[in-house]
């Protein structure tokens, strides 16, 4: 199959992309790319590892996946390749791969850092080609040394905090449309509730955007089965602001 | 063959596109993808319909394209399968897709919303699927229920205004070099008329940019067959600002 | 292989960049994509010239690049086809394609432009077509008229100026970090050398960013071979502003 996606804070501009995806067709003439995102923000690791974990799961088996964002480059940050899911990953040991990691099958080795890389560039000069070899067959465990998962670097997954009469949960994604997506599952919502964000009363949880009206704010369950906040036409980000917590009030009685 | 095109308003920034690409791989594995677009605004449904006019007609006959700027996502606004001009397309029934419901030989179903689908993301659950299993051969008639194409909704297309002496057009489309895109075809403009875009006499047609001096203003017939405006080595936009209309004097005589 | 990459100045929120593979894959249906950029700053041909040279070398031998800065398009400036390093190009004859026609062994020829070719867009209707054959396996002396190398358009490359104690060297380029590769190479800063920029002393070379304190500027050699100049953990461009010369100061004694 040879699919490769690609996640990286490099945007489109530089050549950056390029190259690697260059590098990896030298090594594996059929590789097949799909661009999750370049536009992960400078060294957002956090965001970055949201936006992953959205993407990958929704790829066939035996994808490989190459994300990079990846401040300590050059440092003795480690560089992975890891097996779990059926998928299989490459990238920087900083947190960016925290839900690959947290798979229950995750099996993991420690990549070497070929002579002559570019200490700035480990993208095209140490992950790309480990994602070739991968493309091409190479079993993940010839390529490293195996480390056991739970040596690795994990962020934190922020879940709701139970208050008086209710949850405060956190917006953990503002996406291209103003819609904030956050850390409150259905579960956190049941009938009855009242979803509040911004000191803004957005009543129960609506099942798409156009059961409010035009220009109005509601909570919804969004794609991922997070409680999103949105606004009907428009963007709850420019009509809340940089709001962090949203807040639940469970029905009484 | 396997080719499907995608436009959406979804931008690059999130997992939207990619969970869509990866819904399609786990369908139809030898699918190959050329993005048109992702940067339409977000809900400009006929911003998104002048863009994907002016692509889908450059593509192989039997190319799939997949079309979403869906701001009625989740309501009873319908999804479609069209197979027109010797291209098959999935998408909703919001004008998105005028230009394929209007070719003479359009046919049309109506597509089913299968249970769990997210009410937001028909992208990803009802659109994304149809377009795996034309890639994959499955007949159009297999997906739906047939619909006749005047029945479907389509934008207006603007058309020149006749005016005592000439025409008046409007601006279209305004491109990423600032030229502007507008309704007038090369009859409307015949030797000898007076173009007039804001205020600014722009004289008769011309044939490309360096046909008159640096930065300024010419009118020409764009590789679309419409007259556009531009600067050369410039942008009409920043010269001009938003204007809407343009003016046609025909020549007296 | 059928590999073709492009490179643009035509952003990606228009058609420009879909039209021009829906015609390479109406003449060549098994083209394989890669984007290396289409976010080429408008006309920049230098800029453009630049992202390309770091591109294209990357990629295996036999690939065809495609690459569209042309703000003399529909003049006399010429369209051509280059073999050359063992890869193939298609372009304007206005310096984008320098390191290409840099390159010893280069042959060269001159497109023709078919009738019909909308005069203000060449990439879809001269080098799209080209760049089609190409991929086909048409040799690239059937596809126009011979020139030799050294009559094509070339840029200048700045190289560093020797001052009293040191070099002068210039700003190549700045990234989406905010870095900004000079044209400075190692051997212009032995050990022991000042490297200072828009008045600022940063020392001597570094191996990688976190080789200084955060928030730190940082010279060091780039993963292109040239000095770079960055922020451990921010951006040399918000740092220093639009600096243009770097200075080398070398060891005294």
């Amino acid at each position: 199959m040879a699919l490769l996606t690609l996640l990286t804070d490099f945007g489109t501009a530089d050549s950056y992309v390029a190259e690697m995806k260059g590098v990896v067709l030298v090594h594996a003439p059929e590789a097949r790319f799909v661009d999750i995102t370049h536009a992960v923000s400078p060294e957002d690791v956090a965001g970055g590892a949201y936006v992953f974990e959205r993407a990958w799961r929704r790829f066939p088996y035996g994808t490989v996946h190459l994300a990079v964002v990846d401040p300590g480059v050059g440092t003795s940050r480690r560089g992975l390749v890891l097996h779990a899911g059926g998928h299989l990953f490459v990238g920087p040991d900083n947190g960016l791969l925290t839900s690959a990691i947290s798979e229950p099958d995750c099996r993991a080795w420690v990549l070497p850092v070929p002579d002559g890389a570019a200490p700035t560039f480990h993208g095209r000069d140490v992950f790309a080609p480990a994602a070739a070899a991968l493309l091409g067959g190479a079993a993940p465990e010839s390529l490293g040394v195996p480390v056991m998962p739970d040596r690795l670097t994990r962020l934190d997954t922020p879940v709701p905090e139970r208050v008086n009469g209710g949850w405060i949960g956190r917006v953990l994604h503002r996406d291209r449309f103003g819609n904030c997506i956050t850390t409150l599952r259905p579960e956190h919502v049941p009938p009855g509730s009242m979803v509040i964000a911004g000191g803004r009363v957005l009543g129960t949880l609506r099942r798409t955007f156009s059961d409010v009206a035009e220009l109005e704010l509601l909570a919804y369950v969004g794609s991922a089965g997070y409680v999103e906040i949105a606004v009907n036409g428009g963007s709850a980000v420019e009509e809340l602001g940089y709001v962090f917590d949203i807040e639940v009030k469970l029905p009484t009685g």
